[in-house]
C-alpha cells in the first residue's frame, strides 16, 4: 500500500489529552448547570438531509454547508445512473443526483428539525440542551475552524418571561463557576423595533441594527456615517443618538435609572412595540435585582446580527480580556413553522466554548487537577518488583487513585522522563530493598520530597494534586 | 422559503434525553475505567484528508467511506475548473478533484495518523483512549447504524504482556461497573499460525482463522465442511480440530489445564510461533488468576477476522443474552508504517457501546437515577406564588438539586402532567394558602404521599430519586 504523508484536513483540530481535559471541565460545568435548571440533553446526527439545511442560513451559508457525496458517484465509469447526474450538474442543473446529505451547519436548525418531527411526543415547554460540533467551509483563520463545538440551550413552547430569567440565571451561575467576570448585556428587540417607528423610519429597522451592531468595531461616529449613507436625516440620526442613548454617559447609568429615564421619556407613549420592549426588560431587571444577579447591563444598542429573534436579546462579553462576545442569545416567535409546524415560540442562548476556552488560558482559570490525569507512576524494576507493584496499584485503583505501572523493565531516568512527560505528581518505587522489606518508596515529582512507607498502608495514603 | 418536511438521513437516529443519559453511563463508566488505569484521552476531527482513509480498510471499506464534496463545486456553471474535475470523473479517471475529504471510518487509522503526526512529541508507550462517532455507508438493518461511536484503547510503543493484562483488568473492571456478566475469550495469533505450520499448512492461515471465526455462526461441521471445500484433507482437518479443540468437552477445560495440556502435547516442539504463543497466553492467564479475575477463559477457536493482529486476541462474550460479541481487540505489530513511522506495536481493545446499550436495556441494568433528570419541579400557581416559589427554587439549585418552575401559571393538571411525561419524581406546590402560611407542600409523585413543610426548610430536605 502507497505510504501517506500524516496530515490533517485544513482547519480542522486534533484535541491531545490536556486539552481535552480542560475542554471537559468547560462542558461538565455548563452541562451541570443546565441540567439544574431543568434543561434535558439532546442529540442529533451529524448529517442531515440537504434540504433540511439549504436556505436557513441566506446564500452565504449555503456555500459554507459541507456536502456529502452520495455513495458510488466515485465509480461513474460503472454506473450510468451518476453519469446522467453528474451530467445535470455540468449542465448546471441542481446537485440533487450527486449529493443528498450534508454536514451540521448549526444546532438550531436541527433542533427545529426534531421536535417537529416529534412535535406529538414531546411535552412542551420543552427545554434541551445540546453540546456537539458544526462543521463549516469557511476560510480557515486564526480562531475560526471548519469544526468546532457548539454548546445551546433553548425552551420552546412558552412566551414566559420568566424563561428570560433562567437563562440570564444560567449565564451568570456558569460563568460564576468557570471563574470568568462577565457583563450580561441585555436588550429587546421590540424597544428596536419601537424606535425605528419613533423616527419614522418603521421599514428602515434592519438598516438601523446592522449599523449599531457594528458600534463596537466602527464607533459611534462610524455607526452615524453608515447610517447617513444609508439616507437617514440628521435629525433622524440626532434623534436615534438620543433613543439609543450611544453616548458614553447615558450607557453608564444604572439599569433602574435606564428604565425609569426610557419610561418617563416623552416617546413612551408613542410606540406599543417601544412600551412592551421596555416593560419585558422592566420585568427581567427586577427579577434579576431580587435573585442578586450583579452583572446585567441594558444597553440599548445591543442588536444581534440574526433578524429571526423579536423578543429580548442578550450578548456576554468577557471582561478584563480582549475577546468578542462569548455567548448571545435571545427569543424568537417560530422555531419549527419552516418545517410544518408553525407558531412555536422559543428563547435560547449559546455558549462560545473555543473562545471561552481562550479566556480561561489567558486568565489562568482552569483548575490545577484538570491538568493532572494519571496521579501515580509505579517505576517496573524487574519481575518480582513488578509483580509486588501491580498488586499495590490494583489496590489504589480500587479505591480511585489513577495510577499506571510502566510496563517495561527500563532504566530509571527512563521512567523517570515519562513520569515527568506525562505530568505525573507522584512515583512510587519498589525495588530490591524495597522488596526485601515489604516498602515502597513514594516520591513527591514537583517537591522532590520521598518518604518510605510499609506496602500494606501505601493503600490510606493520600496522592493530592 | 419553502415547506421542508422534516426526516433523517437513513441509518442515522437522534438521541432523546433519556437514552442520552444512558448511553453517557455507559461512556463515562468506560471512560473512568480508562483513566484508572492511565489512559488519556484524544480527540480527532470528523474529517480526515481522503488519502488518509482510502486503501486502509479493503475495497469493500473504500466504498463505504463516506466523501465530502469540495467546496464550490454544486455551483460548477460558474467554475471552470469544477467543470473539468467532473469531466475527469465522467472520463472514470479519479475523483480527486471533487472530493479530498471524508468521514472517519474508524478510530484506528486517525489515531495511527495522529502518531504518526506527533511520533517527536510522544512519550512512549504512549495509552490514548477515544470516544467518538464513526459513519459508514452500510446499508442500514436492526442494528447497524450509519452514525454509530467507537470506544478504543490502545498503547503503543511497547511489547510487554502486563500491556495486555491491563486491558483484560480494564474489561473485567468496566463490565464488572456496568453489571453486565461477560466471558473475556482470550487466544494468541501465534497458536493460530504455529498450528497452520504444524499441520504443514503454513500458508493457509488466513483459510483457516477465516473457517474457525464462523464457528459460533455455523458449528463445527460447518467449518469442517468450509475447510474440506478449501481442499484441507481429512486427515489434517481432523488435526485441526483436535489442536484447536472444537469438541465441546475439551473447551470446557479450565485454563491452567488447558495450558499444561497445550505445553504437554506431542507438537509442543513442533513450532516456534507454537511455543511463543502458549507461552505468552500463560503469562497473562497466571497474572488473571493473581488478580482474581475470574472470567477469562482460553479459546483456540478465537481467530477474530483482522489480520492485522500477531498475538494475543480478545473477545468479549455477554452471557445470558443471545448477542454477538461486545467487545474485543489484540496486539498488533505496526501500527504507524503506513505513514511513515515503521515499528511502532501495540496493543489495544474496543467497547462495542450500542450493543452493550441493548444488553443493558434487555437485562434492566440502568441504575434508576440515570433515567431522572429533573428532580423536583415547582407549580406556578400565581405571581406572587411563583415569585416565592422561584427563591427556594434557586436555593436547592444551590444545594446542588437539579429542578424547574412551571414558566406558565397554567392549570393545576396540565402542570401535573408535564410532570409526569419528564418524569420528575417530586413537585412543590405553594398555592395561596400555603403562601400565606409560609408553608410549601412536598407532593412524591411516585407514591403519591405529600407533606407540607415551613419553606425555611425546604432547603434541608432529601429529594432522593
Amino acid at each position: 500500500m502507497a505510504k501517506v504523508k500524516a496530515g490533517l484536513p485544513q482547519g480542522t483540530r486534533d484535541f491531545s489529552a490536556e486539552v481535552v481535559r480542560k475542554r471537559n471541565y468547560i462542558f461538565n460545568t455548563i452541562r451541570n448547570v443546565f441540567e439544574l435548571y431543568g434543561f434535558q440533553p439532546l442529540e442529533t446526527p451529524a448529517m442531515e438531509n440537504l434540504d433540511t439545511l439549504m436556505g436557513k442560513y441566506g446564500d452565504e451559508g449555503d456555500k459554507l454547508i459541507f456536502k456529502i457525496l452520495n455513495n458510488g458517484l466515485d465509480r461513474v465509469e460503472k454506473h450510468q445512473k451518476a453519469r446522467e447526474d453528474f451530467e445535470t450538474v455540468l449542465a448546471g442543473k441542481n446537485v440533487d443526483g450527486i449529493t443528498e446529505r450534508a454536514l451540521r451547519y448549526d444546532l438550531t436548525i436541527p433542533f427545529a428539525r426534531y421536535v417537529a418531527m416529534n412535535s406529538g411526543q414531546l411535552s412542551f415547554p420543552f427545554k434541551r440542551y445540546q453540546i456537539q460540533p458544526v462543521w463549516r467551509a469557511d476560510r480557515p483563520q486564526k480562531g475560526r475552524y471548519r469544526e468546532f463545538y457548539q454548546c445551546d440551550a433553548d425552551v420552546v413552547g412558552s412566551n414566559s418571561l420568566l424563561n428570560e430569567v433562567e437563562l440570564v440565571s444560567i449565564y451568570a451561575g456558569a460563568f460564576e463557576r468557570l471563574g470568568i467576570d462577565v457583563t450580561i448585556k441585555i436588550n429587546n428587540r421590540k424597544i428596536l423595533t419601537g424606535i425605528a417607528e419613533i423616527i419614522e423610519e418603521p421599514n428602515k429597522i434592519i438598516e438601523i441594527t446592522t449599523a449599531i451592531d457594528k458600534c463596537d468595531k466602527i464607533g459611534i461616529q462610524g455607526v452615524k456615517d453608515e447610517l447617513r449613507n444609508k439616507g437617514f436625516t440628521e435629525e433622524k440620526i440626532s434623534k436615534l443618538n438620543d433613543l439609543i442613548f450611544f453616548e458614553a454617559d447615558r450607557i453608564l447609568l444604572i439599569n433602574a435609572t435606564q428604565i425609569s429615564f426610557l419610561k418617563n421619556g416623552t416617546e413612551y407613549s408613542k410606540s406599543k412595540n417601544y412600551q412592551q420592549g421596555i416593560e419585558e426588560l422592566e420585568y427581567i431587571i427586577n427579577y434579576c435585582e431580587a435573585l442578586n444577579i450583579a452583572n446585567v447591563k441594558i444597553d440599548l444598542s445591543l442588536a444581534r446580527g440574526l433578524n429571526y429573534y423579536t423578543g429580548t436579546i442578550l450578548e456576554i462579553k468577557a471582561n478584563g480580556v480582549q475577546m468578542g462576545s462569548i455567548g448571545g442569545g435571545g427569543r424568537y416567535d417560530d422555531l419549527t413553522g419552516l418545517f410544518g409546524v408553525p407558531n412555536l415560540p422559543g428563547v435560547g442562548i449559546s455558549f462560545g466554548v473555543d473562545r471561552i476556552y481562550d479566556v480561561m488560558e489567558e486568565l489562568k482559570l482552569f483548575p490545577e487537577d484538570v491538568q493532572v490525569g494519571t496521579q501515580v507512576l509505579f517505576f517496573n524494576l524487574g519481575e518480582a518488583e513488578s509483580k509486588a507493584a501491580y498488586n499495590l496499584v490494583q489496590q489504589l485503583r480500587n479505591s480511585g487513585v489513577r495510577c499506571e505501572i510502566y510496563p517495561e523493565q527500563s532504566k530509571f531516568d527512563k521512567q523517570f522522563k515519562y513520569a515527568d512527560k506525562k505530568n505525573i505528581p507522584y512515583a512510587v518505587i519498589i525495588g530490591t530493598k524495597e522488596l526485601e522489606e515489604g516498602n515502597c518508596t513514594i516520591k513527591n515529582l514537583k517537591s522532590g520530597e520521598q518518604q518510605t512507607v510499609a506496602q500494606a498502608i501505601l493503600g490510606e495514603m493520600k496522592f493530592d494534586i
